[in-house]
């Protein structure tokens, strides 16, 4: 697959990935991930290691959702080489959960593979910043 | 150069990325990164997309600093293609600062792009997560 293709490729697994969490589809979002994806998420722990037990996270979690979950992205970056790549981007989650509404900014990184000539996820890097006045709280009011 | 000059090479910047870090030496660490370095820090703003602003950040940030700052890193996993590598890893960042000690782990990802020769860093994505629990506290507690 040329260049082209491979870019191709990875823009199209996130809209997939999009979709797939609009949705609240976690059987579809785990076909993306490898294996033994490294994810750093937005909630404890500072990491897991694998995709079965973060997708049973994210199951469990889709769960508190009323609405579909509506995710934009911007400044996204992609650099794409022969068969490693990652992306960047600020990321807008809305919607409603059970608990009310949500509507906050975040920071994206994506990691890629190309396994056996298919792209898969093998990291994932999801944060807020936090403030650094003393009380710690996460950055969750942020705008871009 | 072969993939495991590539590799050793990245481990080499990694390495450097240390030594500046503790010796905090500014000028040393701007040199490792890409002019357009997009960064996500543990402190606001979201983002930054320019290595100058986010170095004179952490200039500032070093001179709050009493002693060395040490940079323990495991759970290290790199990602090296032919001109574009990323790795992930959990970080030990220890010291004294000016208003007291700092013992915190967090997670990072750094992505790298071989420019002119040369491998660089073209992004960092440093964080902690935060708790669910209606707080919203930056989980700076975590231990791996």
């Amino acid at each position: 697959m040329n260049d082209t293709g491979d870019e191709k490729a990875i823009r199209d697994l996130m809209s997939e990935l999009k979709r797939a969490l609009r949705d609240r589809d976690a059987e579809s979002l785990r076909g993306l991930y490898a294996d033994d994806a490294v994810t750093y998420d937005l909630a404890p722990p500072l990491q897991l290691s694998a995709a079965d037990p973060y997708i049973a996270g994210v199951r469990k979690w889709f769960s508190d959702w009323r609405t579909p979950i509506e995710m934009e992205t911007r400044d996204e970056r992609l650099h794409v080489g022969d068969d490693v790549a990652f992306s960047t981007s600020l990321s807008h989650m809305r919607g409603t959960k059970v608990d009310g509404e949500v509507d906050i900014w975040s920071r994206a990184t994506f990691g890629f593979r190309k396994i056996g000539g298919e792209w898969k996820i093998v990291h994932e890097h999801t944060s807020v910043p936090f403030y650094m006045d003393g009380s710690f709280k996460a950055s969750i009011d942020l705008k871009p």
